[in-house]
C-alpha cells in the first residue's frame, strides 16, 4: 500500500462497489459491500470469500485481518462515496454472496414479505443464535443489502438462508408445520409448537403483520401472551421470542448456560 | 382554523417546538414533542396531556382526535422545521412529561447507561407489554426524546417510570434482587429468577454490555441459552426475552391467549 490513495469517484473499482447499492446489481454480480471492523472481522472469522477492501491510509484493519493483498488504499470522500452510512470509519469491503440453498427439514425462521431492513436484519441474527435456518418470501427486502447486514451482525454467515419461490406452499412441501404469528386470536406456544415436526414460524411486516389468506392456511397461529391492554410488540422482537420459544422447546436449555 | 397557515419557523409557538429538541429544554420545561396520528392518537387515548397541535392545512387528525381547540395549521417548511424526521406527515403535538415516581416494590426494568435511544425504546415497548416498570440510570439516554418515545410507540403511557439517582443502591433500598444480564458467564432463567421477591432486571448498553462492578453486585446474572458458537443478540431482543422470560414465569402464561 505504498502508492497514494485514489481520490477519485470515478475510479473503475470504486465505482463497481459503488454500483453495489443496487440491488438488482448485487443479484446479477452475486457481491455485496460489508462496513467497519466487526463486520469483516466476522466475515473472515466464517471464511467468508473478501474479494477487495477498502481502507484510509493508515488502518491497519486489512493487514491484521491477513486481507493486506486485497487492500485498495482511499481518500475519506471516496470511502464515504461508497458507503451507505453518513460518517464511515472504514474499511469497506467487498464479499462474495453466499447462493441460498433448499430448504432443509428443520426448524425454520420465515420472513414473510418483511420490507423493514433493520427487522429483517435483527430477525436474522436472533435465528443464528438460536440455531434457525431462514427462509423469505418474494417480497422480502433483499437480505445482503448493507442495511440488513448492519443489523444481522455477521449472522449471513453463520445461518442457512432460502428463498420460498412459491410462498408457503414450499414450507409445506418440505413437510414443515407452519405456524403463523398475530398480535391477537392465536394460541399460545404450548398448543402453537405442540408438534414432533420441523417448525416454519412465519412473520410478517410492522404494522399489517401476516396476511389473513396466509395465517388462514398455517397449521397453527401463535399469539404471545402479554399484560392487559397494551400496545403490540415491535415485530422483531415478537418474533425473536418466539423464536426462543420454540428453540427452548427443542433443547436449547433455560436451566443453564455459560 | 380559518386563518392562513404560519409559514415562519419564527413565529413564537413554532420555536417554542423547536426548542424542544433538546434536552435540557425538555427537561426544563417538562413538555417535549410526538409524531404522526398512531403516536397522538396513542396520547389521547391514555389522557396524556396534549398542549398544541401543528397540523398541514386539511389534516383532520386534530378535529378526528377532539383536539381542534388546540390545533395550529402550519406551512410544510414550518412542520419539517419542528421534525426531527425527514419527510414528517404531521401532525406534531406539544405533550406534558409524565413526572417520574419512586420506585414500587415490583418487577422492574431498568434501562443502565442504555445511551441508543431505538434500544431504549423498544425495550420500554416491551416493558408495557409485559407489565414491568422502568427505571434508568444518569448515564441513560432521556426517555422523553423524540427517537425514544417512536421506538417506544406509546409505551411511555402505559408504563410507571422512575429515576435512578444512585443507580443500583436504589434497587437494593428498594427491596429489589437486582439480575444482572450478560452474553455469557451467568446462569439460566430457572436459576437467575429463582425468588419470591420483585426482580430488578438490568439492561445494559451495546456492545459494552454492564460494567463489571456492576455485574459483580447483582444477586444473579442471567446468560440466555444459544445455539453454538454466535454472534450474541441485539441487546433489546435479549433484555425483551429476558422480560418474556420473567414475565411469563410471574403468571403471564404460555398456555393460551388471545
Amino acid at each position: 500500500m505504498g502508492r497514494d490513495p485514489i481520490s477519485s469517484p470515478r475510479n473503475q473499482r470504486v465505482a463497481y462497489a459503488r454500483s453495489l447499492a443496487s440491488a438488482s446489481v448485487r443479484r446479477s454480480e452475486r457481491q455485496t459491500i460489508i462496513e467497519g471492523p466487526a463486520a469483516l472481522a466476522a466475515a473472515v472469522g466464517a471464511s467468508a470469500d473478501v474479494v477487495e477492501v477498502f481502507a484510509l491510509e493508515g488502518d491497519a484493519t486489512p493487514d491484521d485481518l491477513g486481507l493486506g493483498d486485497r487492500a485498495i488504499t482511499v481518500t475519506r470522500p471516496v470511502l464515504e462515496a461508497i458507503s451507505d452510512t453518513r460518517s464511515p470509519r472504514g474499511p469497506i469491503a467487498i464479499v462474495t454472496i453466499v447462493e441460498a440453498g433448499p430448504l432443509e427439514q428443520r426448524d425454520t425462521l420465515v420472513l414473510h414479505e418483511v420490507g423493514d431492513p433493520g427487522n429483517a436484519g435483527t430477525l436474522m441474527r436472533t435465528a443464528a443464535a438460536f440455531g434457525f435456518q431462514v427462509a423469505t418470501t418474494p417480497g422480502t427486502v433483499d437480505l445482503w443489502s448493507p442495511k440488513v447486514m448492519r443489523s444481522a451482525a455477521g449472522a449471513h454467515w453463520a445461518t442457512r438462508l432460502s428463498s420460498l419461490a412459491d410462498g408457503i406452499a414450499d414450507l409445506d412441501a418440505a413437510g414443515l408445520a407452519v405456524v403463523a404469528t398475530a398480535v391477537r386470536g392465536g394460541v399460545g406456544p404450548n398448543e402453537a409448537f405442540a408438534t414432533e415436526r420441523p417448525i416454519a414460524l412465519l412473520v410478517g411486516n410492522e404494522p399489517h403483520g401476516l396476511p389473513a389468506h396466509v395465517v388462514a392456511a398455517s397449521w397453527r397461529t401463535l399469539t404471545l401472551p402479554m399484560a392487559g391492554d397494551v400496545e403490540s410488540l415491535n415485530v422483531a422482537i415478537a418474533g425473536s421470542i418466539a423464536l426462543y420459544e420454540l428453540g427452548t422447546r427443542r433443547g436449547l436449555g433455560t436451566g443453564g448456560s455459560g
